[in-house]
Parts: structure tokens; sequence; C-alpha cells
């Protein structure tokens, strides 16, 4: 039988004829990201928010596409041009997020595919992008085999998933999810001297959309999102998709060690209270502690005071991120660092820190915990879809891995709301949140064609569930 | 004989009949200062900058007086007219430098008290403000007694010696000794935001003399300098007066190091370049090191890139503030510094600092010298008269010591030029550049007298040595 569907490109396979339901591995192995063009669009979407050129190549700059800035607003045209022009019906929520919804056979919560357009300041041209782009492609490859899905598919865009210049990491999904109201979201002021808040950005770019933000008035059905690893494991293991099935739980403090100002000339070491020197042993101490435990300890923010060559600080604030697979993990970490910075600020000597050093004046040591988020679990069923899409796709089980996500992503948030899993694709050296970030072509490809699999999977696997 | 100076108070001692060349040790012991006066003048000009308060009293409050501010204005415009009324001539040089000039009975180059009004942005009421009220204090007496003195004596005011709004530390005096050129001076931008120079604020204010900064338009016989001892030695000791004999050597160092950004959740600890962990190891080893040698380190500044708590810091800068009595020690604990940090930098483990912790990638450390000042010895001369006039004010050798200033000061370039000693006096606690710095009235009396008994004894000396 021909196909018929006038959305069909010439030349392609014309899968009109069948609904996904009857869809068999075959079908699925042969559907296939334009590979081209896919790359071509990612690359071309990136001339919105162009940042730092490290090479010389046409493609060799990063991205500053700070959320909600002239340059979101003109991706975010372009993503709701695009998704309009490929016969998708778009919502735009009072967080900025948007949705792109492609209709199927029946009315229902659709089966999105989704990530973030935003980048940090200093950021690539893959984490979040992505993510979103390869939803895009998605779309394309439904429409050109005509195919037609049993419910609605969508890809969603998430507002400022960076925290980068609103300063609260994944909010736009956290309010989508219920866990961030959506008045203290709305308030958040730009970092900086920034006078400006998320609510007269997004007016002021035309993105406050009617529809409330929230998983009751956008539901969806289920939520995968493609995203670089952001870490070198598959690089090192050779191996080319990740099968996310948890996120780690992390906690953000921050830590305020309390000296004495004094002269650096006329003070000796025994009589000081130098915040600096202590706040280095609680950071050596906290990565010690890091390493006991298996999981990752960072110091990202330092903020010194007085702040002159010549005089003995008085008191530092520092901020430490702290992020372990297990809850149990962080809890039994914070506490013993908790003990162990106190222990250091009276003046005792933990794992040899203070030994050949001079015992000083004792200092205080003050917490403030700024974040907490536990672990997630993704839902059993997408990470089985998942799985099964990159053996699919890459044609080897020892292609693929289970891994664990170090970063937070929308998805986390998601998966509080709709059964979400993730797909990781290789980073090169593992460098992210850097104008150097790298995913080669085929990997970007390779993710797109699991993404596509995995969401036609869980529109079969709901058809034969919600059978007519 | 009547005492008939026009000068001399009522019901004080008249000195006008003899000249300080035959003055006895009974003469210099019975000079004393006003000590309410001198209290009470102290602590009034204060109002021209008060800072920070840190007790109820009306005295307890800090300074903030930065240099060439309308504070410092203030203060400047009551010491020229408190000085003339006593009987100077004043006269302002180009970098803002005040000298009031008492005439003897011979013209020659005048002998100096001198010291700084300028202060810390949290600064205390005595580090500069005792040297050169002390000095005032030294000029009443003097006319309390109708005392003349065979050759001028003078009460100097140096410009911007904390080198807090301008940064270069003795900035000033520097430049009267030919040791820093007037427009390099001149062209020091205020630090912060700050757009203005010392040129632009010396016109402002209305002290840019017309005398040049030289010790050769405003020579000096010797210079003498009160000041707080900014440490603990005295207090600990029960000891009233530090005769000053070496200041020590100094390097200020900016020391940057280069790691690579990356993300905090994703980036395992072993592949991780974190430029704020290698830090918190070399500060400590500089620490280390200086127990080592038995000199001081410091880091009062330092800046973190791009500073966002979910990114490992791939730059961080800080200084280092580095002294010894020898330059010797100086040049040991540099090379040592330089030694180990490029080995922490690679990945060694030094000291044990990276015992129990994760090795990640190789770092750089890059350095920079900013301040290299040798050692001072002060005059022979001047360090046993101040030690002479010492023991004559406190009536006992035992509670007296020599000393090594651990600060820079004013003196250290004068040294240069002229022969210069130093007096001490007790700080309590050891606390300075902190609004809480504190030395007794009694302290402050006591050094005074020491101050003014020098300045005579280095008249009298001049007086045999240069008889008419
Ligand atoms: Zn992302
Ligand atoms: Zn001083």
């Amino acid at each position: 039988m021909a196909c018929t569907a006038s959305t069909a490109s010439a030349g392609k396979q014309c899968f009109s004829t069948r609904i996904v339901r009857d869809f068999q591995e075959s079908d699925l192995r042969n559907l296939k990201v334009d590979r081209k063009r896919f790359n071509d669009t990612l690359h071309d979407t990136c001339k919105f928010g162009t940042g730092q050129r490290w090479g010389s190549g046409q493609t060799e700059t990063g991205m500053c596409r700070l959320s909600l800035t002239d340059s979101d607003k003109e991706a975010r045209d372009w993503f709701v041009q695009k998704t309009k022009s490929l016969g998708c019906e778009v919502t735009v929520d009072a967080m900025g997020n948007i949705f792109a919804v492609r209709p199927g056979r029946r009315e229902a919560p659709p089966t999105f595919a989704g990530s973030h357009l935003d980048t940090q300041p200093r950021g690539g041209r893959y984490d979040g992008i992505l993510g979103v782009l390869s939803g895009v492609e998605m779309l394309q490859v439904l429409n050109d085999h005509a195919i037609q899905t049993e419910f609605p598919v969508g890809v969603v865009n998430w507002t400022n998933e960076e925290g980068a210049r609103f300063p609260i990491i994944m909010v736009a999904s956290g309010v989508w999810s219920g866990r961030i109201p959506l008045e203290r979201a709305h308030q958040l002021q730009e970092v900086g001297s920034g006078k400006v808040t998320m609510k007269s950005e997004l007016e002021r770019i035309g993105y406050l959309g009617d529809t409330p933000a929230s998983h009751e008035s956008t539901p969806m059905a289920a939520h995968f999102e493609l995203h670089i690893e952001q870490g070198p494991i598959l690089e090192a293991t050779g191996q080319k998709v990740g099968v996310v099935t948890t996120a780690q739980a992390y906690r953000w403090f921050k830590v305020e060690v309390q000296g004495q100002e004094a002269h650096t000339g006329t003070t000796p070491l025994n009589n000081r209270a130098d915040a600096m020197l202590l706040t280095s042993y609680l950071i050596a101490h906290s990565h010690r502690l890091a390493t006991t435990h298996n999981c990752v300890a960072t110091t990202g923010t330092l903020e010194i005071s007085p702040g002159s060559v010549n005089t003995i600080p008085g008191c530092v604030s520092f901020t430490l991120d702290v992020r372990a697979p297990a809850d149990e993990t962080l809890d039994k970490i914070e506490s013993d660092m908790k003990r162990d910075f106190a222990a250091l600020a009276a003046g005792e000597d933990i794992g040899g820190l203070r030994t050949g050093g001079t015992r000083g004046k004792p200092l205080t040591v003050a917490w403030q915990t700024d974040a907490n988020t536990a672990a997630t679990r993704f839902h059993p069923e997408c990470v089985d879809i998942v799985r099964a899409s990159a053996v699919s796709v890459t044609g080897s089980d020892s292609l693929v891995r289970d891994m664990t996500s170090g970063a937070g992503h929308d998805s986390v948030y998601t998966n509080l709301q709709c059964p979400t899993s993730m797909i990781f694709v290789p980073s090169k050296d593992g460098i992210s949140h850097n104008p150097v970030e790298y995913t080669s072509p085929e990997d970007c490809a390779i993710g797109a064609e699991v993404l596509l699999q995995s969401v036609i999977r869980y529109d079969r696997l709901r058809s034969t569930r919600e059978a007519l």
C-alpha cells in the first residue's frame, strides 16, 4: 500500500500504514535520525548566544545563553516556530516552560522528550541543547515516516535549568513538579548586581504564559531526557550509551569560619586565628572524607574578609557541594565533616594536617544548608525501555552501561510526577560547563536514536496496556 | 632668673634659661607629657573618621580614615592648624606629606617625630595616630617649658602609609626617600572599582603641595617614630617599651593556580584539576614552611574563578605575605615554596597533605613578586638614644626590650636617608588593624615621653657635635 501521508518526505520509508502498537524490533531498529540534518540544526541554533571561541573551526566556540536573555528568546522563538511547522501545538506556562505536542491517534497526556536550551555563561554546545534538539529531530523523523503514534508525543524546553542567571537550578521543572512555589521562583533575582527578576524577564521576552506551571495543567505520561554525560566514564570504557538508573543525592552547604583580623607582619603564628589557614585545612579534609566515603565534595565559591594582603583574614566563608549516590552516604559525610571541622577549628590535629605547623588560637565554624536533594531512582519501566533502545541502536550490550547521574537534571523533578529516565552519551575528556565541551556527531546521533526509540517504545507500551 | 618666654604656660617648669646642650639626665627625666591633654587630644581627633563601634564607652570605636578622604582632610586640617598655633612653619609636599617645624636656635635640617594619620578601613585609634599625636604633644611640652632646641624639631604626617586606599604601603615616605617614582605614586588608583588617583585626590582635598616630595627638599636630621607594637610580645613579657633595632624583610607574592573548570556532580575526584583544592594544600604548606623557617606567611586575599557552587574552580589566585628578620631566610623559604608548590601541583605528596585523598590531574602554579623589601637595621645612635630614653622614662632596664618590627613603617624609608629608629608600646592582645586595637593611656604617655626625650637627646647630641 502506498504511503499517502502528506508530511512524509520523498524517499523515506513510510510507516503510516501500521500503528506503533504493531511495531516490531526490526521496525524500531530501522528508525534512524538524519545525521546531517540533526548535526546542522544543532550547531546552526548555536548562533543564538555564541560564546567563547576555543578553536578555529566553525563550531569551535562555547555558548553563553543565559536564561531569559535576548539570546534565549531567539532560541525559544526558533523552537516554537520550528515545532509548529512540524505540526505541534505549543503551550507556554507561567515559568516559560515550552511544551510542543504532536497529536497522536488518541487524546491523552503526551510522552515527552525534554531538556533545556539555556547554558552556563561559559558553557558548551551540548549540555541541555542536545536534549531539546534531539526532540525536534524526533518530530522530524516521525513526520518523515508519517508515523502516527497512539498517544501524543511532545518536546519540552525547561526554563533556567542551569541556575546560572537565576540562582536555583532546575527551578522551572521544580515549580511544574510542585516542589518549588511559583512565587519564590518568580521573585528570584538575577545573580550579581542585576535588579531584574525571573518574572520581569519572562514578561520582557514574551514568555510569561497563561497556563499554570504545574503537572496538573500540562501532565506528562513520561519524560525522557537525552543529555551528555558531563563525566569521563563512557569515554574511558569506550561505551556509547549510559542508561541512567539513578541520580545522586546532593547537599549544598555554606561554611563560615570566624577567626580574628590581625596584622600579618606583627602577629606571630601562635597568636593567630587565621580564618584562611583553617579554611585550607577544612577544604583539604573535606576532600579526604569524600575519598573515604567514595563520593565527591567541592568548594566552588569562597569569600575572604577583609581581603587585604597584609591583614590576616578574620572571616572566610565558602561553599561545599557534596554528592553521593545514596542519601545515607551524605548523612554520614555531613556528620563527619561537622565533627572534624569543629575539632580542627578548636586546634586539634586531624589526619596530620596540623603536623609541622604552629598551633594558633581557636576559631569557630558555622554551617548553613542551602540545598538538600535526595537521591533519585528513575522509573524501572522507562529505564528498561532506554536500555532496550540503547542495545538496539548500538547493536551490543557491551556498548551500554547503567549509570548514576552526578548532576541534577529536570528529569529529577519530572520523575516525581511521571515515569522518567535519562540517556547519557560520552563527553570528551569528561568536560562540561566549559566552552570546550564536546560530543561527536556520531555519538549525538546515537543518543537521538535511543531517545526516538524510547519514546516510540513507551507509546507502544501504553498502547498495549490501554487498549481501546 | 624668671621665665620670660611668652609661650610658657603658667605653673610649668621653665627651661628657657638653659640650652638643650646643657640638659642633665635629671632634666630629661623631669620632662613629662600632660597625660590628660594628650589622651583627650588623641581621642578627640578620632572624630575625624570614626569607625566601627565595639564597646559602649565613648572611645570604644575603631577608625575608618582612609587616606585622602574627607575625614583624612579634616584630620590634616586639624594637624596644620594645631601645629601652626604651636609656632610651627608647615610645608606640604607633592605627596601631601605635612612637615610642621618648630624653629631652633640655629637653621639646619630638623629632628623629626613622625608617623601617619591614615588608618585601615577597619582600623583602630592608635596605629599611626599615636605617633603623630605624640609629636604634637611634644611640641606642646616644648612650648609649656619654653624650651629652645639648638636645631629645629618637627612633626611629620606621612600620606597613605597603610596602602589601604592606594595600594602601595608607605608610598609617600617611599617617594620622599627616592625609592618610589613620584609619577607611579601619583597614578595609583583607588582599590576596588574607584576611578580616582592619588594625584586627583591630593588635588581635590587641597594637599597637593608645591614642595617636591624628596629628602633633598625637606631634609631630616633624624626621624623617630612612636608606634604601637601591633604584636603580643610586650604584653606577654610585662614590659613597657620596645627599642626597635630592626624591621623584618618582607616579600609579597601573587600565586596563580590554573586547573580546569568542570561540573562538580559529574567529575570524579580522580578526573579533576581542582584549583581550590590545590590552593588549600599550598596555603597549608606555606604555613608549615613558615613554622620550619621561624618566620611568618599569610594569605590575605584570594580570588576564585568562575565562582559557582557547582563548578570546580578552574583558577584561583591568592597572595602570600612572607616576612622574616633576615633576607637570607626569605631567600630560603621562597625557594622552598617554589619547589614544593610545583611538586604539589604536579601531584606529588608533600608532608602527607595528599595522603588519604584522591590524586587528580596535574595543575600549574605561576608566581609574581609584588613587593620585595630588605631587612632594615635602624641607626645605632638613634637606637641607643631610644634605649636611654626608655630606661629613663620607665626607670628600669627590665621594662625595656630590643625588638624587631614585624610591620613596615615609614621609618623603614626614612632610615635610607637619615638616622632613624622607632619606639614600641604594648598592644592589648597583640591586636592591630582591627577596631578593638588598644593601648592604655598610661602606655601611650610613656611612649610619648620616650619620643620627647629621644628628640631632645638627639638635639643635644647634635649640639655637642656641631658646636658653634
Ligand atoms: Zn544540562
Ligand atoms: Zn602604622
